[in-house]
């Protein structure tokens, strides 16, 4: 059972501990997330689930996991993390449904969070009120748990996408277990959080994929790689990420990814215009407004 | 009058002293090209020019330029480097050229070749024998003489377009300057050096431009780049750069340019209809061949 102690003093941080965190999928997220709150004193065990036996085994090997486990152990566990593709979260919904202790908790990691709940509410029938859903901003374009790093979450945001369902204490417990991993939390609509991210995240994954892959189809592919440069590197860097992860990410948030898509097209075709007919000073125009807003992402305006 | 050291020893390797050298445009790459020749005492004296009064009086103070030099003093000048943005640089040779000392070597940094070769024939007529162009493969996404650094062109490539009329002594004082600045020097055609740098530097900023300035016609701007993370910053880092250094580039390598949009268009909308469809296996296929071309490009397989 998750305790979080009560305080003695107004100053007191009552200490948070889970007995029994089980982890299913040991990946990059996963992986980092176990490691972060062993670090940090917060579970006493750690459960693994992988359909994997390479990740579990180097999970365990790596000390990310105490134990591999089967899902009928599930019922041990009073928080449990699906670190999967959004592909497998409901059937691991499915899975685990019959062994949830009436107490645990549960949480996800995925990028998309209304077709996550949707497939949650479809699994898992009245008991989805165990399940607070979450999103974790951090990530590496490596995937495994070999990938797994316990400082990942320092100083990233955590989205919480709360059910009508949950209950205060939920939310606060995963929000407690989220800033032991030194994140900022922060709730959010499950609708407005997909917006959000296909415009931030799930974008320019899709174009930095999309440029990779343009180039595979042109001539001399490997003599231009050769000379990309720095500019190259940063901007295909997320491209490298895993493929499944990213395909359920994009089908799990299709309609928002098209309307990200479209408004891109039609600017793509605009610019293609101004260039194409020398119009050079509406081509400056969007550059300096775009130069603008990411010099003023990275440091603000007073 | 530049001088290359004989040879005393098969092993010696010739000194290299160049008593004046002029940087027109003290930016980013100007003067860190002064800064680096300065540094490993390749150059007597830095002359500069610049339109800008705020940027010549910055490269002084910085130590970038040891004089702030008129255009007629370029006739002191043995090695001249253009480093304006291309559309400054017809204007610049039109006006330097009645000073060019007849040894001089003139040579550019600019990020396209064709156009800018054509604009020095024009300009210089006979004389462009004296020009060797040249194009750095170094970058930040900061600007102006505070940006330039010394160890900017370390471990970098610097190509070479180089014109028929250009004498193999002129060639080998050009690349042992950059060799100076620790680059590694290749020939190229102009032509497949346009080709190249639009499908792997050009297209990369024309994209990751086109994405921020896609996202400030979008609503809730402010509150979606709030939730930006690591990967967006990598993806846009270079939109940040000059307008009208990017503008010029496009402008003058527009042909390939417009063939790299057309080729990404098809990509994009294929890949819009993959999403649409619900094509998973040929989605996955896409971003699969993406991630594998992008760790190959990283690191190469044996």
């Amino acid at each position: 059972m998750v305790s979080i102690a009560s305080e003695h003093a107004p100053e007191a941080v009552p200490a948070l501990s889970v007995p029994v965190l089980a982890v299913i999928g040991v990946g990059l997220i996963g992986g980092s997330l176990a490691l972060s709150l062993k670090r940090n004193g917060v579970v006493g065990k750690v459960l693994g689930i992988s359909h994997d036996p390479a990740s579990i085994n180097k999970a365990l090997e790596l000390g990310i996991i105490d134990t591999v486990a089967s899902f009928e152990q599930i019922s041990q566990a009073d928080v449990i993390v699906i670190a999967t593709p959004v592909s497998a979260f409901e059937t691991v919904c499915d899975t685990i449904k019959p062994f949830l202790a009436p107490h645990a908790l549960i949480t996800d990691v995925c990028s998309t969070k209304k077709q996550v709940i949707a497939m949650a509410r479809r699994s898992l029938g009245e008991r989805v009120a165990q399940f607070v859903p979450g999103h974790p901003i951090a990530g590496a374009e490596t995937s495994g748990p070999q990938a797994a790093n316990a400082f990942l979450f320092e100083q990233k945001q955590v989205i919480l996408a709360p059910l009508q369902e949950n209950t205060p204490e939920q939310i606060h417990l995963l929000t407690r277990l989220w800033e032991a991993c030194g994140s900022t939390v922060s709730p959010m609509d499950a609708a407005e959080h997909d917006r959000i991210f296909a415009a931030v995240s799930h974008m320019p994954h899709f174009l930095s994929a999309l440029y990779m892959y343009s180039l595979l189809g042109a001539d001399q592919t490997d003599r231009k790689f050769k000379y990309a440069g720095s500019g190259f590197r940063d901007f295909t860097r997320i491209a490298a990420g895993p493929p499944i992860m990213w395909r359920d990410i994009f089908s799990s948030n299709r309609d928002c990814m098209l309307e990200e898509i479209t408004r891109f097209q039609t600017c793509l075709e605009r610019a293609r215009h101004m260039l194409e007919s020398g119009d050079n000073d509406a081509f400056e125009a969007w550059l300096a407004a775009a130069a603008q807003a990411r010099r003023d992402w990275e440091n603000p305006p007073l």
